[in-house]
């Protein structure tokens, strides 16, 4: 048997013109496959269907055609998947080996206690009035409705002059942050605490804002990475940060549980201010604050000539599988050119979007009821009762714990190792799946991320098991 | 009074730092505003939340302050807004005029039936468990529940070769068709039917594909427009088409409603081939089609080597608000290095999308049950019945009348007028809210699209006033 450089066959395509093939070399899964002679037949290293092999004569459809569409560039850029969905092929390839673990996951953080009655009526009344005439209603508007569109306003920017259509009720934080780097283009440059939600900067690498990633630094070229360490109290230097023209910043923070208090938020405003950038502001766990800091960047002044918020009933409602958020966009930010850049994002929104689903909406109309906010705060309440168990957990063990008190995030220090190796030892040894937090930024490395949401069975017994691991 | 080429002011701003700005003319809304002076006193232009006035000594916080970022310049080149609302937009501004007129609606193509009760009935089902233990669920897969992907592979792809991971669940095609302009990046070039649903050639502007809008010729630049026309049949020449990466095909088509044949969706298929180009198929409207035409591009062999496919229950089942739809990418359409486009968009989906609704995925499902599907059926019969009356309606006045019959819009043609003209025409003088076919492309220009989707009672006063105006 002797290795090829390469080897040709000729043999007939689809439409029986003859046609000459060479067979080079082909990687796949780090391996690399070459021709091969063996006992005088020649074998082909041939990719269908997304398996590799060696075969003597490809039948024709055995080859692949291509396109002659380049793939996007960008999209090449991006390393692996995108982190929660390789927490849960992980977690998989775990269970495949370990059929019997019974597996707790406080990794991805996803909601797992039922949606409080008065939301989902809601919800199943306004499906039922859909099978009925005067009930119907077809495409909304792309904006939301009008009714939740006043109710968010006024239960989220009371007093903060935020109008009923500065609000874009959309199908979820994450929708809304890529629709907004849509809006931005590639032609700007932005800044994203590190370590954060991959989503900001997977959509940045998407839209071309970005270089190539880093190895040497596990960094996108062209991001300003704002460290938010414990000796910064996870907020970030701006005195050492460049202007760019966007900055991302999640308060409560995602992955570290911290909140920014007042100084620091004025502080920030008014570094945006100084550089003329503009803040997209994810508020997502602001209920979830324990005191009097902000819930809102425009509770700042000056906030709204440079900030956007955007937020989600996600994590108030558990309406991860639901899908319901929005975004706010002030009339008085404005485009270098003096363009507002909410009537930019209305465009984005009625080209690309046809607005959130009507029953999501009558969903969110209801949580913002007096009952629905009533349950939706008992609800967060749990949620934050488990947060305690995990921090004192933690806590007891020894360890340095973070986050947790303005959050539904537990941020655990383990310093010097890595984080992808304590996240498989933990769910090696006690099969509870948490997040690795070199997931989110270079930044995040040496941490784990435990997110509070779980039965609270679960988050004991998980706790039990942290417990036995690191005594 | 004097108009001024300029005039300075010296104040302080928030910092109580002392600045000087000079007001020079504002063009609002066509006007100009210059600096006046009047009496001794000189009076500034000032833009403040979206109104222009002239004010004497501005304070500091009427001076709009602009960021430094700057505007996505590809959103600058999109022309007005995006077709519908500015439909909407034109409807109240007539229904301002006319407060008592009786408007009807034959215009944005938005379903107006009540949800078949086995369909709402899921919904509201799934709603309620969602307030249960047992029946919570957070976050779904991003590419859609398993069962809900295998009843669409199953249902519209049998025999086809299409897999359950082949289909990407989603909120709608419209969302979707952008998702797609974001996996193909700025890189790419497009061709599009033409006349033909305009989020096609805008998502494609926003993206930045195309060149500056061309005010002589009524296209963008560097987009192939492939006229369809009475003359072609509605199927373009496509020996006069030049290569792109991209062709965007809707069939049945909105809005002429004409349908490609097997033998011309062959000739795509091959056109494509041999171009090595990736066709979007968008067949959101297969379902109203009379004859055995093909219902996907996948019918056509060959075809999951250069297609995708999207599509929709807004038109099936009354879903314009509930918002469920799907895209089919087939493993074996590959970019030019051999890249599964697949494997890009599942990136996309998991990046910038969390999954549609749970929800609206429980009606989807009861839509591909036996029930579900008849009842679909039934409403897209009344649909057809009402595109008969519309389309008899017209031909007995004498029009040349096109579509209809495979699609729930008849195409009508006004050789010689500007189709906003006709369509201002209709709406004045009959309180009737259609389509200008310009709004779908320069080779729209003398038509109206008509939508069979309303109540009977106001498809046939429509029809009535129609025979008024044009007896």
């Amino acid at each position: 048997m002797s290795l090829l450089s390469s080897s040709t066959v000729l043999f007939q395509n689809n439409t029986n013109k003859s046609i000459q093939i060479v067979f080079k070399p082909v990687k796949y899964n780090g391996v690399v496959f070459h021709p091969v002679k063996h006992n005088g037949i020649v074998f082909h290293p041939v990719k269908h269907n997304g398996i590799c092999r060696c075969v003597s004569t490809p039948p024709a459809e055995m080859i692949d055609y291509k396109t002659k569409v380049s793939r996007n560039s960008n999209m090449a850029k991006l390393q692996a998947g995108y982190l929660f969905p390789e927490v849960a092929r992980r977690r998989n390839a775990h269970l495949l080996k370990n059929p019997d673990a019974q597996i707790i996951s406080l990794g991805i953080g996803d909601t797992t206690e039922p949606i409080p009655e008065v939301i989902t009526s809601a919800m199943a009344k306004r499906a039922n009035e859909l099978s009925t005439i005067e009930g119907y209603s077809g495409y909304g508007a792309e904006q939301g409705e009008k009714l939740l569109r006043a109710a968010i306003a006024s239960t989220f920017y009371s007093n903060l002059d935020i109008e009923d259509d500065d609000i874009f009720v959309s199908d979820g934080a994450k929708c809304d942050i890529s629709r907004l780097q849509v809006l931005f283009g590639s032609g700007v440059t932005m800044a994203v605490q590190d370590p954060s939600y991959p989503a900001y900067v997977d959509s940045s690498v998407i839209m071309g804002q970005t270089g190539l990633f880093q190895k040497d630094v596990e960094k996108y070229g062209k991001i300003e990475y704002m460290k938010c360490t414990p000796e910064n109290g996870f907020f970030p230097d701006l005195s050492a940060v460049s202007r760019t023209d966007i900055i991302f910043f999640c308060s409560p923070n995602n992955p570290t549980g911290s909140a920014a208090s007042r100084k620091q938020l004025t502080q920030l405003v008014q570094f945006a201010k100084d550089n003329g950038s503009i803040i997209i502001y994810d508020s997502a766990y602001a209920m979830y604050m324990s005191d009097d800091k902000p819930q809102s960047i425009f509770e700042i002044p000056g906030a709204k000539e440079v900030a956007i918020e955007t937020s989600s009933f996600s994590k108030y409602a558990g309406f991860t599988g639901v899908r319901l958020g929005w975004t706010a966009i002030p009339k008085q930010l404005l485009f270098s050119d003096g363009f507002p850049v909410a009537k930019d994002f209305n465009r984005i929104v009625c080209t690309s979007f046809n607005g959130a689903s009507n029953i999501a909406q009558a969903g969110a109309l209801a949580c913002l009821s007096p009952e629905g906010l009533k349950a939706m705060n008992e609800v967060i309440g749990f949620y934050k009762e488990n947060t305690n168990i995990i921090m004192e957990t933690f806590n007891s063990l020894g360890f340095n714990v973070y986050g947790g008190r303005d959050a539904p995030y537990v941020w655990v220090h383990f310093p010097g190792r890595s984080s992808w190796d304590v996240f498989g030892e933990i769910l090696e040894k006690t099969h509870v799946v948490t997040t690795p937090g070199s997931g989110f930024g270079p930044g995040g490395e040496g941490f784990i991320r435990v997110s509070a949401f779980g039965h609270r069975d679960n988050v004991l017994e998980a706790c039990r098991r942290f417990k036995q691991l690191y005594k």
